[in-house]
C-alpha cells in the first residue's frame, strides 16, 4: 500500500482523488498554486504544498517542484488526474526514475499513444479498425481512384504538412478526384511549403464513442461499456452519457473487443479510454487513446458501479483488477453536465469572480463532482469547468428528467455559467430522440436553435 | 395525472417530494409557516402559500388551511410526507371528502394501524409473528406460569394500565414469577389505580428492521428489503443502514412474505413499512407499521434502484406497480446520518441559528436530500434533523469508509450539529463489525465509549 499519494492536480478531480485515497486509508498532499490557496482541494488534503505561482508552466506543470513536494513528504506516489502532467511521458518517466509510482500507464505507452500517426499504425497492425486511407503520401491519379474506390466515397484529401482544418477537401465522388487533388496540392504547396497529400475516408456525421478500460499489471483487460461525448463544442465535450443510446449488444461488444486489443497493443497497464467515431451504418475507428482518467468518468462508474479512481489505485499497488470481464454489467443510464463559470451568450468567455451564492442539487440519482463553494473565488488562470453534475436513472427518459430539474435547482451567483446552456440542450427534441452527432452543437447555434 | 400535487408538509421530505413530482411534470404547491418563508421547499416549488404562524398545530397540523390552500391552487392531490398529518386517518378522511387525493393509503388502513392493539390483533390472525403473551389480563397463577412455560423465560409482567416504562417487571425463571407478579400488581395499583397486569415475552436485545413494502390498487404487494435501524438514541433512529448485516436471504424471504401479509391484512395502499424486532436466534415479531414514507426511505432506494416516492406517486394515480417481487434484487450497501442541528455534549439539546458557513460532500456514492442552504436560519419550532448524508457502496465496509470520509467534509458553522457524534459511531469496533442491538448507544454512551 502508499504511504502517500501526491496529487499533482487541482480542482474538482484533485477533490475526487482526495476521496478515493481516503477511502482506502491512504494519507494525501496535496500541491496548489499561489493563486489557488483557498482551493478545496488544499482544505481537504492532510497536508498542502505551494509549488508555484499562477502559470501553470510554474506551478502545476513545474515537474522539479512537484518532485520536491513529494520529497519533502514523504509521497511515494503521485496521481496526476487529467489534463497537465497527465499525459506527459517525461514526467511519468522522471517518477520512475526517482521512484515516486506514476498512478497510470508505464511512460513508453504514454509515448506510443501520444505520436498519433505511430499511434495509428500499431492500431492497425493489431487489428483494431482506423480509418481507411493511404499509406503516406498519393503517387499517381490513377493510384488514388483505385483506393478511394477501394475505401468509398466520400474521401478527403489532407495536406501532409497540413494543420487547423487548411489544406483539406472533401471528394464525394470519381469525377471529382483530379480536380480536388490538383487544387489540394496547390494550396498545401502554397500553404505549407509542401504538395504532398494523402487520402482518408470521410466519416459522414459520426458520434463520438469512448470505451472505458481497466488494465492491471497481469496483464489482465476488460472494457467496461461506452460513452457518447458528441455533445461537442469546438472539440470541447459538453454533455456526456452513458451509454450510448445507439449502442447495441453486439456493437458494443465489438468496439469493447477493439478496445482491449488496443489497450494489450501498447501494453498498457491502469485506467485508459478509447475514442472511435461511430458512423451511422454501426462501423467505427480508432480516434486516439487517452492515456488518463477523463472528466467524463462519473457516467461509467453509476452504469458499471465500478470505482475507477479506487481501480486506479489498486493497480498502481500491483493488485489485480478487482473485477473480470463478466462481472462487468450495464444498468441505467447516466448523463453529465460539465458546469463551467462562462457565459455562452458572449462567445462562452471566461467568466472568474467570487460565488457569491451557491446551492446545488441533491437527492436520487444526484451525483456532483465539484471543486467550488459559497464565497470561493474563480480565478482566471485555469480551466472554467467548476462542477459536474451527474445523474443516474433507470432509463434514458427518466435521467433527462432528472437533469432537467437538477440544473433547474443549480444556482450560481456572482458569475455567469452554462447551466441554461445545459438546459436548452436537454429540451431540444432532436437531444431527447438521441438524434444527434459530432456536430449537432455547432449545427444547433449556427441555426440558432440553441 | 395529477393537475397539482401539494405537499403538506416542510424541510426535506417537501424538498425529496418536490423533486419527484418534477421528475413526473406534476406542478407542485409548497405550504408553509410565517418561520418558514425563506425554506429551501417554498423555494423550489412551483407556488407557495402561508397555511398560519410557526406553532404546528396552526400551520403544518392545520387541516382547513391546509384544504383551503389545495381550492386556491387547484391541487388534486396532497403529499403528507412523514410526521405531521401523514398518519391522521381524520386528514385523510377529509381529503377524501373533499375530493383531493391523499396520497398514502385509505384512512381506514391508517386507523387499523394506528391502535396498536387492533392492529396486533389483525397481524396476530393474519399470521404474522407479534410478540408471544397473555391475551387480556392475567388470571391466576397457573395459568401464569403455563402461559411463561409456553412463551419461554424471560417475560415481562406489564400493567395493563402502565405507561412511561412504570409497572414493567422482568421474570427470568418460574421461581421468581409469583413473586413478580404481586409485587407488579401493588405497583400497577399505586401508579395506575389498577392492578391489572399481563404477561409478553421480553425479546432478549433486540435489533429494530424494518421491511419496506409498495401495494398498488390492483392488490399487488412487494417488499423491498430490509432495514436496520437499531441505532437509536431515546427511541429516535438516528443512523440505519441496509440491507441488515446479519439477514440471511432465507430470513429475508420469511420478513418479507410476512411484510406483505401485514399489507394485505390492512387492505394497505401505497408506500408502508413493518417494523420487527429480531433476536439473535432470528426470530423476529411484528411491533407496528407506518403508514408512510419514512425518514430511512432512501438506503432502500440505493439498495434496489426503485424510487420510492415515484412509486408513491403512480400508485396514488392509480397506476400498477413499475416492479414485480422477482424483478426487486438487493445490490450492494447503504448507509444515511441523520443531521441534526443539535448538541451532543448538551443533551442533544437542538441548536437553532443561522447556517453561516456549509460545504456538502459530494463524488462517488454520495445523496444529499437537505434542506438547508448557506445562510440558512434554522428555526426552534421544528425537528432538528437538517440534512440526511446518505452513501451507497459495494459493501458494508465500503460504505463505512466512505461515510467517514464524507461526514468528515460535511462542514456546518452557526450551529452546533451531530456530525461528530455520528463519527464516533462509525468508528465504533461493535459497529464496525455489526454486533449491536437496540440498546447499543445508551449503553455505549453510558459507558463513555461514545
Amino acid at each position: 500500500m502508499f504511504d502517500k499519494v501526491l496529487i499533482a492536480n487541482r480542482g474538482e478531480i484533485a477533490v475526487r482523488i482526495i476521496r478515493a485515497c481516503r477511502e482506502q486509508g491512504i494519507p494525501t498532499v496535496a500541491v496548489y498554486s499561489t493563486a489557488d490557496k483557498s482551493a478545496l482541494h488544499v482544505k481537504l488534503a492532510d497536508e498542502a504544498i505551494c509549488i508555484g505561482p499562477a502559470a501553470t508552466k510554474d506551478s502545476y506543470l513545474n515537474i522539479p517542484a512537484i518532485l520536491a513536494a513529494c520529497d519533502l513528504t514523504g509521497a511515494d506516489a503521485i496521481h496526476p488526474g487529467f489534463g497537465f502532467l497527465s499525459e506527459n511521458a517525461n514526467f511519468a518517466k522522471t517518477c520512475e526514475r526517482c521512484g515516486v509510482k506514476f498512478i497510470g500507464p508505464g511512460y513508453e505507452s504514454i509515448e506510443m499513444m501520444g505520436d498519433k500517426a505511430q499511434a495509428k499504425e500499431t492500431m492497425k497492425q493489431a487489428g483494431v479498425p482506423v480509418i481507411p486511407g493511404s499509406e503516406g503520401e498519393i503517387g499517381d491519379l490513377e493510384d488514388a481512384k483505385a483506393l478511394a474506390r477501394e475505401i468509398g466515397y466520400p474521401v478527403l484529401v489532407k495536406a501532409s504538412a497540413g494543420g487547423g482544418g487548411r489544406g483539406i477537401r472533401r471528394v464525394d465522388s470519381e469525377e471529382e478526384l483530379e480536380a480536388q487533388i490538383t487544387a489540394a496540392k496547390q494550396e498545401a504547396l502554397s500553404f505549407f511549403g509542401n504538395a504532398g497529400v494523402y487520402l482518408e475516408k470521410f466519416i459522414v456525421n459520426p458520434r463520438h464513442v469512448e470505451v472505458q478500460i481497466l488494465a492491471d499489471s497481469f496483464g489482465n483487460v476488460i472494457y467496461l461499456g461506452e460513452r457518447d461525448c458528441s455533445i461537442q463544442r469546438r472539440n470541447q465535450k459538453v454533455l456526456e452519457e452513458a451509454p450510448c443510446a445507439v449502442m447495441t449488444p453486439e456493437l458494443r461488444r465489438k468496439m469493447g473487443e477493439a478496445a482491449v486489443k488496443a489497450a494489450k497493443a501498447c501494453g498498457y497497464e491502469n485506467a485508459g479510454t478509447i475514442e472511435f467515431l461511430l458512423d451511422a451504418r454501426g462501423d467505427f475507428y480508432f480516434m486516439e487513446m487517452n492515456t488518463r482518467i477523463q472528466v467524463e468518468h462519473p457516467i461509467t462508474e453509476l452504469v458499471t458501479g465500478v470505482d475507477l479512481v479506487q481501480e486506479q489505485l489498486l493497480i498502481a499497488q500491483g493488485k489485480p483488477l478487482s473485477y473480470t470481464q463478466d462481472e462487468i454489467h450495464l444498468t441505467g443510464h447516466a448523463i453529465e453536465c460539465r458546469i463551467n463559470a462562462e457565459n455562452p451568450a458572449k462567445g462562452f468567455r471566461p467568466s472568474p469572480g467570487q460565488i457569491k451564492s451557491l446551492n446545488l442539487p441533491g437527492g436520487p440519482g444526484i451525483r456532483i463532482d465539484s471543486a467550488v463553494y459559497q464565497g470561493y473565488e474563480i480565478t482566471p488562470y485555469y480551466d472554467s469547468m467548476i462542477a459536474k453534475l451527474i445523474v443516474y436513472a433507470k432509463d434514458r427518459e427518466t435521467a433527462i428528467k432528472k437533469m432537467k430539474w437538477a440544473l433547474a435547482e443549480f444556482l450560481v451567483e456572482g458569475v455567469d455559467t452554462n447551466i441554461d446552456f445545459q438546459l436548452s440542450i436537454l429540451r431540444d427534441p432532436d437531444f431527447a430522440a438521441a438524434d444527434f452527432d459530432n456536430g449537432f452543437l455547432e449545427r444547433k447555434m449556427a441555426d440558432g436553435e440553441l
